[in-house]
């Protein structure tokens, strides 16, 4: 068994093949790694502790090393992580061509520097393309909502129909949730990924130390100007302190993602239902092949919604375990820092996945007014109860609206006649006419079509 | 059985008797719930669409009134939630006081407008103690950096000694934590919890409709404008949308009370370590019975952290539950809306709990810089064995500067000898002295204490 | 503020009132600690160790104790557990009657042994009515699926429709969930309640010392003895070891009520699936004031299978971090042992209202076979397309008759006509009558029927 | 980027290389759902419904296939799961080989028989090293605790010494919790990993169809049989029902899952705690390379233990995940059976993982019974203060023998005489070496050595 086989996305239909999968491989951490290396490096020799050279030629060669990614992963269970073997496997490549070179690379430094750093990188680039897909799905919806803005359906609580709405404000609700969702993981990526610089116990010693070695001396404003020197490499934000073992980043990351993954949830749950077979009031978009199923030839499941309410059931979790991972001993932890890398991989690429699969769906979301307009009519004005009971009750008083509603409403059950014609017939001091529009469930909705306005126009 | 002795805090101490344990108690939500609907109620007063008489009488009877709490919990089975048994109660209230006012309370509202914001303000009133607690043990550990910004004491990754660091810069990354999660709480608290108002479905139908039959009618800007008084009525937010089914702001709460809970988490186990029998570094505060043992008369339990960790332990699972809540499907979830009850109150009360008693912790936390400093001596100098490794380096070379210093460490281990001595006799081209000053652990503490200014001065 | 207002139910209707409430209530858990407290001087009589008289006035005085709940849980803070406090408060109880005896209270003790197995003992007593609950639900869902063995009904996956099931197999699967939530809540209650004793630090030296001091000396055999007779006397099993940081009991716990939670949790969403106004194939029981909506007076809300799902969203979570409890350092964990007590609790309340909760809904559950028999026909029997796929392949080919079908489907959708008719007249090879029989979804239930027998039968 | 570099164990060093970590890669998964494919058509073949050769044609075919698991990782996301490309795929093969054998391919089946058989033999197949490795474990640790009888060390409570203990009972009680996870592993393994057999709504309906096409008929007992000699294929056990909604297999995996995980992360914690710098009591195994730090040369990290805290940190949440998958609604979940693949072979891999890992680890553990007994001399006999009060109150009564204690123990901290010494200035009616004995905290083990004794020999 190669490593080749591992996993190739086989269990996980919501990522395979998206952007975001290769944006988190173990290679893209490799590549993570070491271009946090080669920018460490050439951080110090902008603060002139390491020769500019050196920085060139290690620069250059973490530019085009192509390390074993499996051997790294093999030698990783020798120290618990990966960078000690990443570190001798590209130390070495560098002393190939220049073994002077080779004595700059990881100078002053530590595993988590780079790991930490490089798990920021990783971070940075997988949600530039979640952003831009839910960007992608909140036009797309935005369009949905404003063509639908008037388009009447049920309303629908505790599973069953409740009062009218449109599906205009739903496809708005649907948006701007994944709106909120776009505004806390644009907030962490623009501020909230700094780098990781504290050298073996989060004092800077180690890099002080070399930088005496190396001749440059280390006033009081050394670390300040390494830690932004570092930050101007790698484009990351610079942080107040060494945070080895204080992960406000990481549990940052994770709130983010697991918001995003419940907004792409919900977004999923809701066009389930709406599409189940009984219902039929949106379809996912119909492309050959998507949604077959081995068994029944006439069924086109809804499988863009299936894949992302998976992500949705497994996010929360793995984002708790994250945050979880706060509770740190010591100036590294035993266990926790080590616990969060795999758990960080799968949120971003479930959420990931995730987003890029609703960009197909709420893009080709196919809304069936008609079944909308026949569901409304399932309950013989039902639907309309509330506003019926508010307009009696002023005439008949509260007690006797409600009592003639129904009775009204077990008579039309009854009779098989609509509730309208009762009703009609039951409060003969109110025009049939009037109690016809106050039945109609397309006359009632609200202040929907208002709300689509508003959560537009803002 | 009675009520009284479902929770009395007995198996949760980390809050028993704390400030925010009544502040989110039943009672405190029923309270918050009349606060809602005198509020609701004024708010219609404010656009003409109820008497201000009627405001005023429902105010006044909201303020007073004494609910029956548990005759309110067990009427909730009836409807899955406690609003339609609490209007009914409050109703009556109100008609025995003026039975023209009572037709307007709840009116055109839903039980969920109802509950979310009263959970809104039960949220905000949790909130600020919390956050006044984070901000006195921010403050006391402040001190406690800038008083021992250069105490030496070891620092340790993995379990074992590192590199020395100093008790400052573990004050003041603790602190930087609590600051964070405070920023984060107060974000939530300031702009993230915001009425809900909906009614049945979340289209404001109900209120659009009693606004016309009491003849104010209701034109377009009326859903703003309800939105907007009732805000102020209230005190939070104005929603972009209704969000009975966009559960954002729980979802900001979950994730903020997780961070905090996470960050106090980690102010907790750090200190058990240090206070640890063998390290003793620290000790909490001796208080008359603090920390007693039932069998062993001589102990003096670390309860302050251990009541904090458990919160810590228990939360994030809390959270994520809470989180996984926004997957809901239609205008109102047919039990997900209903898990979050008891989910966010136990968050608010886990959270605000440790939060109170890192209070009392960090003020009197009793730092032993002795202890700090006889540990720093327990490894003869391997403590500093990076710094001695980076000094040797550049004269003997890496290889053998590496290979000097593995014999010296198994010969000092072997003979007694101190590792200094040795190395003086094995490396006679350094001199003496600059060896045992590259020996000493106490002037190896990098930019430890920088950065307790850079923090601190921040 | 007193303890009355803190838990009344409010936020959890799913256990407001039912009996597990008051078995793991704060009072319940001091009784069982006092309860652990006689069941343990008892043992030690039993042995030799303590007077017999002592053994029965601690009992006594045990039986009818009524400590005052929150002062124990105020106090608990002092030492992070509320058992110090309740000892003293005990102990003075016993001193007013016999000074001697009182000596005896907790002799040799730790809080540990006598709140780890009062939790037992909650447990226990909160298992019983909930398996007996599961058990009524079991008998319920039997009956019906005996009743409706035969009925049939559209079978669904990914939200529509599959191929034709009945409603026998649908409640007979329900039922084996439940019986397998039964067999395994059973198991634990049956085997996995133990005593804990051992200690001050799990060597039991506490007991042994004072049985020396006392007299009777301790031989090697006596460990296990008083094993034996803690667990005689409380009717709790017998552990291998001391199980302070060994925390398989609590474990277990865990796993079998976040499977019950599970088990509970499908029953509900499946009922709410089958209760959707479209749907209709199910209702919950119609009673009188059940699942009445505050703002639409037709709606009778399925409340039951509400309040079930919102337990099973808890659960979970509750339980992985009670599970993730086991991680615990030395004899006795500075917070993870602290933190198990409110997450059992939780997961024993809202397990038991819940299993409470679905016996009203199994017993109660109205069936409608007319609205199952309707909505087989929604699809104009593509719900059963897999069936004439796999009749008309051996004929046809595979290859042409999938052809066909698809053909035959879009003509049927297109002209409005029955699928049978247009297949009539496409395959004029097979006799129009085989073809509408092909076509009637209620001739195609595969084994649905048997496996209802094969369940019930088991 | 292809699909090698996904995952090659890089942020999972617990699991990277171990065995299990190939039992259950996607090429695994794909392994085991051609080996159900091909026991599904034996089975059919043995019941006369499919001919033989054509059985032997598509086992021989599914024996030597090798698909491209990346291509059906890709093809997975137009069905949301992998076996309808993998069935079109095999099919192919089968074709080229035999035309009319392959007709018989997935006959009558569903995505979920085939993907949810393969993962009980895939679960099955990656118990097995578990379990042994559990074993191994077990047995090393017995040894340890049987040569470590007499050991005495602290035992330590809340982060403090409590009372003594012995080594020997530490590594039992470490030892009764794996066999513990051993036992509930085996159980799953041997009795609870059935095969799926449904089609597609679980009532067989297809298999029964095809069935009657190939002539066989089907009579009443067909489905059992075809269940059992689906069975007899696989070497799984015969479910009571079709499981694509009851998904007690997974939540029984779940649970023995996250309860190794926990059993495991306790004896890592433990190890960890004990192998601290100022407690030196155990180290890891010394191994070349094993534990050394990028920074640090005189470190020796406890990497084994660190790598399984790693993973006990994760699976919890997985696992509770994992069981809230039981919650699906209709006869096939859209989402909730998708989520669960992922979660179940993170949770296997982890597990089996950090079985491997602490094999290693309780192998080479070593014990320092001369830092123990150090320690114990850490608190100058207050470790024994329990001893001395019982023994003291009978002749002092209690309140004078407690008070006498603590003044003792102040004295003897601020003068630096030893406890003994000072007790027996204040206590001259009992003789010095009675109180030296009472002071000696290896003569206080309590039950100790018998409880390894009862643990080993039970």
């Amino acid at each position: 068994m190669t490593a080749a086989g591992l996993d190739s996305g086989l269990l996980s239909p919501v990522r395979a093949g998206t952007p975001v999968e290769a944006l988190v491989s173990d290679e893209s951490w490799v590549r993570a790694m070491l271009d946090t290396e080669a920018a460490l490096v050439r951080a110090q020799a902008r603060l002139g502790t390491v020769p500019a050279g050196a920085a060139r030629t290690i620069t250059a060669v973490a530019a085009e090393a192509a390390l074993d990614v499996r051997e790294l992963a093999l030698a990783s269970r020798e120290t618990a992580n990966p960078v000690v073997g990443l570190v001798q496997a590209f130390t070495r490549r560098v002393a190939q061509v220049d073994a002077t070179a080779a004595e700059f690379v990881h100078r002053g430094s530590t595993s988590q520097d780079v790991l930490d750093t490089a798990a920021m990188l990783v971070a940075r680039r997988a949600l530039r393309p979640t952003i831009a897909d839910l960007d992608k799905s909140a036009e797309a919806l935005g369009s949905s909502a404003r063509a639908h803005r008037d388009t009447p359906m049920p309303g629908r609580t505790l599973a069953l129909h409740a009062v009218p709405t449109t599906f205009g404000l739903k496809a708005a609700g649907w948006r701007e949730l994944l709106l909120d969702a776009r505004r806390r993981l644009a907030r962490v990526a623009d501020e909230g990924l700094p780098v990781s610089l504290g050298g073996a116990a989060g004092t800077l010693a180690g890099y002080l130390e070399y930088a005496a070695v190396d001749g440059a001396g280390a006033d009081a404003a050394y670390p300040t100007r390494l830690l932004e020197a570092f930050a101007a490499e790698t484009g990351l934000a610079v942080p107040v302190l060494p945070w080895h073992s204080l992960r406000t980043p990481l549990a940052d990351l994770a709130a983010a993602l697991a918001f995003t993954a419940g907004a792409l949830g919900r977004l999923a749950v809701d066009v389930q239902t709406l599409a189940r077979t009984e219902v039929g009031e949106v379809a996912e978009p119909a492309a050959a092949g998507r949604g077959a199923s081995s068994a029944m030839p006439h069924k086109r499941n809804p499988v863009l919604s299936t894949m992302i309410r998976a992500a949705a059931l497994q996010v929360p979790a793995l984002s708790g375990a994250l945050t979880q991972c706060m509770v740190t001993e010591d100036e590294r932890s035993a266990g926790a820092w080590h616990a969060e890398w795999l758990l960080l991989r799968e949120c971003l690429r479930l959420v990931g996945g995730a987003a890029h699969t609703a960009v197909e769906l709420t893009a080709g979301l196919q809304v069936r007014p008609e079944r909308m307009r026949a569901n409304l009519d399932l309950t013989d004005s039902q639907i309309v109860s509330e506003r019926i009971a508010a307009r009696l009750a002023p005439r008949l008083g509260r007690a006797r609206a409600k009592e003639l509603l129904s009775r009204a409403s077990a008579e039309a059950d009854g009779s098989g006649r609509p509730l309208a014609g009762v009703l009609a017939d039951l409060v003969p001091e109110v025009p049939a006419d009037e109690i016809a529009g106050l039945c109609d469930p397309t006359a009632y909705l609200g202040a929907a079509p208002a709300l689509v306005d508003r959560a537009l126009g803002g």
